[in-house]
């Protein structure tokens, strides 16, 4: 047996992704929330999966609930911040937000599992999930932003800067039927974002401009 | 206690919506899986929630995958049949895509509890599901037909396609954030469909036909 931390053993050696103990917490959480249900899995099965005792999990997290927590703030933080990092920049809007959404579906699309598929858990319309609720409305009001000065632009359409937001988050829906987005329909997506706020023109110019920016935030 | 069928006595008088008890059991389960989790609702619990026996539950239907088989059923099975009838008119494709997908959004929007939200179920993966999954691939192949006939109307965009069976679904994924969603919100998403796939012009003209399509239809 290998050992984990201080005077930890180990039931198996370690065969999860991730660093620490926390990150193969985490991966075998994800792996078991998406394939088998966040209802129907224990903190025993997933302690089980890592190969560590259930005490030793609970030395990471309190509760199943936290783990979820987790997991779900991952899927928002890089973007989140990304956001904040954008509505400092001088590029028009249209590049901003492009920017933002083709990192955000290559994210969602990338991340080892499909944890998006979570957010429609009964569970999160608990209190226990306000915190990560608010940090979610904030990336969407990020988008709605962005979204809003676009449309100023084209002078039109106006309802429809909710929709960016929800057009990225079609990853979720797209890997959990498929398994996977390729390539071209993350592009497409990512165009389409601009498209349903009414831009049409110029979306080469638009990506080329954008692939500039992201290069340059280093995303 | 009031009859049920041939015989079979009722815990509780009827409070559910539906005019069955095959509804009433199928509006208990929608509510409850939605809103306490598939994986945590017993048949038990669904039979509790109708007022009626467990026995009498399983007269209707096999088992909870029975249950839940005959609700995804319900999510596409009007908008499957639509899409159908649409394949037969002569229309142009912009107006017959606005009218599925405005129909869709509005089934979608009104069904009494968010049962799309149980599209994430990874039960769903399962063999007891391949009908199912067939079903709405059938459904997701029609919009993804009328969708490539407007982008050979408009010479761009093919890739996008995929997109407006997916704008239409966001609508299950604000249901499952803000509980409702408004009015404006639909007739953005269905306008959206069109403009991922570049149609950007006259709209208005396309809604207006849409809806004498609609009432020709009565849908």
């Amino acid at each position: 047996m290998t050992q984990l931390g201080p005077g930890r053993p180990r039931l198996a050696p370690r065969r999860r992704q991730g660093q620490t103990p926390r990150a193969e917490i985490l991966d075998a959480a994800a792996e078991l929330f998406t394939t088998h249900g966040y209802g129907s899995t224990s903190t025993r099965a997933i302690a089980e999966a890592v190969g560590i005792r259930q005490a030793s999990l609970y030395h990471h997290f309190g509760a199943k609930d936290d783990i979820l927590d987790a997991l779900l703030g991952e899927t928002i933080a890089a973007a989140a911040e990304l956001a904040e990092r954008l509505g400092r920049r001088p590029e028009p809007a249209t590049v901003r937000l492009y920017t933002l959404a083709r990192f955000d579906i290559g994210q969602l699309c990338e991340a080892r599992w499909n944890i998006g598929a979570l957010y429609f858990l009964p569970e999160l319309h608990g209190e226990r999930f306000t915190r990560f609720r608010s940090r979610r409305d904030a990336l969407r009001t990020s988008y709605e932003k962005l979204a809003a000065q676009v449309v100023a632009g084209a002078g039109e359409a106006i309802e429809a800067r909710t929709l960016p937001f929800r057009l990225v988050e079609t990853v979720i829906n797209i890997r959990s039927d498929a398994g996977g987005v390729p390539e071209e329909t993350r592009r497409a997506i990512a165009e389409a974002v601009l498209r349903v706020l009414g831009v049409g023109d110029d979306l080469a110019g638009i990506r080329e401009a954008a692939e500039i920016l992201a290069r340059e935030l280093r995303v």
